[in-house]
């Protein structure tokens, strides 16, 4: 037995699966582990839809999922063969200067690299570079399921949205747009402990699934949206927003909802530049909160407008978390597919709020 | 002696030195005060010009001063006749929710309100609302010229621009656009030790005044600006960068210099939106420290933009600073005038670039 | 009616219901507040013992409640007659050096004075100097009860132990006593969300109502306790330990039990010297969290031993969360009484295990 | 060739020069260097002194140098033969719970290991285990003798005194011990920009040294000690005091120094536990900054006392700073010697005193 299948990017529009060389460890710091479960990520539709020009076809797809180590090169410490893995879509080779500042998502040999510009996750085998740096191992006390969301969706709406986002204990969040990541953030502000968690979109399925996860109140976007959240916060605004739609209209109603002092979270991704009111936003003091922690005068507050990708360093804190039954993501995965129906994953995934899709689960 | 002079506001386009009745004590928190030194804000030209709508006509204006206390109210804790003391730009009641959090800014009774919604410090005398919270002691190891600048140019420089920033030791700031604000953001930017401070501008005297006072490179703003800097900084782009003009062109520099991780710390004030490249700037993880201390796990950077008002909490510690000899301020102050010269220290100050000016000091 | 009943410090050993005059304003910043609710700190029992010297005879004891202002003087500006008000142990003039540095513990007209330096509240009415600084308004979202704890055990549990503790989110927290003021700190440590809360203690009732307020482990302490704990962490210790109870002991169990870049932090109040082995912690980075946060190279963790008095600067968040029901103190309030019942209330907080006491509330 | 000249320690009292065989690289994260330059720490005469059971007779001694690599495994991605390298005091696998954390002195495969449980560097050659964690590339605008400071003293001085003393920018700094760490505390504590810099020690030449480093007062230590730092301080105490001697006596008098909201940063070994005034601490509020950033309620300070271990995780930006002309090293090496001398060397700092030694210089 050689060969596996996979699901093969083909081109803007296509994918495929097809049969392919079980991938071998090349370097001394690769694993290659062997797929129990697997998932789809928004990403993935992108590169479908031909907008991720560094993505080629005939690429395997896929950064998240599940896996049991089957073979480790010589430099590798922290697993070997038989270890039940967690799957980071994030290569981190903890070496470079990017990775030393905890910067993985810009490691010079890592990054977003997997089922992007090297085969990934959508497959019955992945090759695993810098193993150490990019597994986490699988723990008893959370289920596979939940563990499958630590590859990216809760890395990402933690690092990206809450820890990004300057939530402060006691503090005002507002979450624009409940897709899965966006409810990441919602379960995951929670770690900071907010007094109310404002999520505003579109669809009820989602605003419900929102309410269910953790937010206090929720709002149908509309002309009074700014007008709601402004008697809900005394007149004085959001101190964290976090932007998670990744549109021109989003991101102007953002601005509208952000306090003095607050802070607006970018979690969108952008396909064009936007208008940024720094006519208003000048003296507004956004960013709720010390950036200066040593400094005991008194708190400077300013008003931050922040971005990032995910570096996925907080994993093993979430992995904890998980394991010790203290996060909440009840209702965030809605559908399960074998691996020999992941096309019909994919067409579910793609008319998501016809099927009331959050996050896919695709097993081995 | 129940009069005094006074430069009023006389509308757009104008000013005039009058007669004016001297201040009294209304309130409990007051004080009043008699002016020893003065100085000219650009905010103070933004009012001539009709930018500043709040302004209305017959204020007296100012907002920076050296001055010594004639009379306090029955609440005034920390001051008493014949203390000498700085005045600070920024009024704070030191109760509402916005002082609590030291966005004193923001304060619900005071904020940027001498010399713009009530009368300022261009007269002989000033009635200063919330002593305790407005004005400071002056000290003996620093002189009177230097302590002027902590009514506002060296709070204001470190508050939006180092705090805001993000500096951090060892680490790679630019300033664009050497103004007297951009030169106190050069000043105190040195307090968090980073080992490079380039700054950006056209006049050929700033980019020296820049130097005198800590820049480790100056560039003359031109089409390679970008180039230059990337070669000084292997390629990486800039840690915290400084827009201290106000304008679009400047503003999209800033976002061509900032490193992944970085941070954009907005100076500048601006009459309209600007373009902000979030195609390009979602991934790039600006504002490069972490910000959330207490998480061990590891470092997660992103990239910030952010904006301010100056709050003025960090005056007590710039005093100290200045007493000790510890900031560099040499040739800020380029021209000495008396409150009977006024009219041509504004006139100087209106053409700083033909006159190589810098701040003006007003002394009475 | 120019009189009222009070609660007075007798010398040591005794105290005394009383007839007092009803006090004034005497202050421009001074409130006058009618009590509504009150109730006993373990302070209180320290004063009748005779441990605190500052304490003298004759004093009106209290410094917690709930109440309705009756008078202002008129430099107050954010408190008028009718208003409901929770009283802070803690005075702020939030002018003075030390108010600034928001260590209002240490306030130089201030700190901890009421029913200690000055007259407090265990009396039908209590003068509040200082009023802007030292009262916050009610809310509607809590029960008065509640509300009480806002005085002083949360707070101190919070900003004593919680803050003080540097807890991180899924980190590991041992509370060493859970008395009413562990317990406040099992309520608010959980604002970081850490996976594990271990309480130590000797009396099963308190380490069931720790389990009820959260606690996720409870160990009744004995020769074991250290290789328990051991076994819950893997062998690496606890990141936060907090010493509530104020002795050799309790606090040699706290340098057993940290862990590499762990932090203590204290709680108890001591009456003598005690051992610190510094020849094991020298090398055990105590105190896990980067204290520098704006250093992105890397975070530099210290195992740390803190110490502090409550500051009370964070009552208006903790009331937020109250308001918005985040905070759980379900069981913390165990015995109700009336004003003329409070001698009654004395003796059951000074017999707290034989009648499984925690708070005592005490309404007028 | 296959052999080397070696310092090696040979039981309680002794060392010896010696033929090794020239090491080699045993794993694929390895590399072997050839010795530049070394130095002696105080470490080194404890291991003589027979003070460091883990250190057995036959251990080739050293922690520190500057090389140039020879051979490295094939898992080594940033140092190829020829590249000249600073050697780290602390061995990092970068992959462990703590090197995670950045805890590298607790790494479990590393931290302190050279010249003390593998053979170190005062030897022609040395093995380097995982060499990408463990060797930084030497910078051209530094000297190599202040590079040779990057492998334990500035760090040290840095990581255990100017980080952990949580020093604030204007703020009042005092040092107990003048040593060569203590001297490493002057020179790295500037980078957060004090107000002042108290230097206490009994040697008249130290003091001196450090008042050329940067010290702003100089105190011989006697019994008005204390009188006179309160006298500099207004009777306020010292913000962070920095222990770095280690025995009994230094530590009563930080605890003496120390202000309300302050902090103790022990550096010092010490061999016994010691008296820790907490019936005086515990209201003291010792850590004079808030630790927790993301609170902007106001700051919350508290008394701390903090230990640690070097992590070396700041060398990068340490030599970042050295490259740039930022850091005043000027005079700490006061001897140097070929590697021949090695024995003189050894003597001329196990008498410092004698011969005002601070730090020794040998080379290759």
């Amino acid at each position: 037995m050689s060969t596996m299948r996979a699901l093969i990017y083909a081109g803007v529009g296509n994918y495929v699966l097809q049969d392919r060389p079980i991938p071998k460890v090349q370097l001394p710091t690769d694993a290659v582990v062997k797929m129990v479960h697997t998932t789809i990520c928004g990403t993935d539709l992108h590169i479908l839809k031909g907008d991720v020009a560094t993505c080629a076809a005939g690429r395997i797809l896929g950064h998240e999922g599940v896996a049991i180590v089957q073979e480790v090169g010589p430099a590798v410490q922290s697993f070997k063969p038989g270890d039940k893995v967690i799957i980071s879509c994030i290569t981190a080779c903890r070496s470079c200067y990017y990775c030393r500042k905890n910067m993985a998502s810009h490691c010079v040999d890592g990054g977003w690299i997997l089922g992007h510009t090297i085969d990934g996750t959508q497959a019955e085998y992945t090759r695993i570079p810098h193993a150490d740096g990019s597994l986490h191992h699988c723990v008893k006390g959370a289920s596979e399921e939940d563990q499958v969301l630590i590859s990216d969706v809760l890395p990402t709406g933690y690092e990206c949205g809450a820890v990004n986002g300057n939530i402060e204990t006691g503090g005002v969040v507002a979450v624009v747009g409940p897709g899965p990541i966006g409810l990441g953030v919602v379960i995951t502000a929670q770690l900071y402990s907010p007094s109310t968690i404002i999520v505003i979109g579109r669809g009820e399925n989602r605003l419900k699934a929102a309410k269910q996860l953790g937010a206090t109140h929720t709002i149908v976007s509309g002309p009074n949206t700014v007008s709601e959240v402004m008697k809900l916060t005394n007149g004085r605004g959001v101190d964290t927003v976090v932007e998670a739609v990744g549109v021109q209209e989003s991101f102007e109603l953002c601005q509208d909802l952000v306090a003095p002092g607050g802070t607006i979270a970018n979690v969108g991704v952008y396909g064009s530049k936007v208008d940024l009111h720094l006519e208003k936003l000048w003296s507004h003091n956004i960013s709720g909160s010390c950036e200066r922690k040593e400094y005991s005068w008194g708190l400077t507050a300013s008003t931050a407008l922040k971005t990032r990708l995910v570096d996925a360093v907080t994993s093993p804190m979430l992995i904890r978390l998980l394991d010790m039954g203290k996060l909440n993501t009840e209702g965030l995965i809605t559908h399960r597919f074998t691996f020999r129906e992941i096309a019909e994953a994919y067409k579910t995934f793609g008319n998501a709020s016809e099927h009331n899709a959050l996050k896919m689960l695709i097993s081995f």
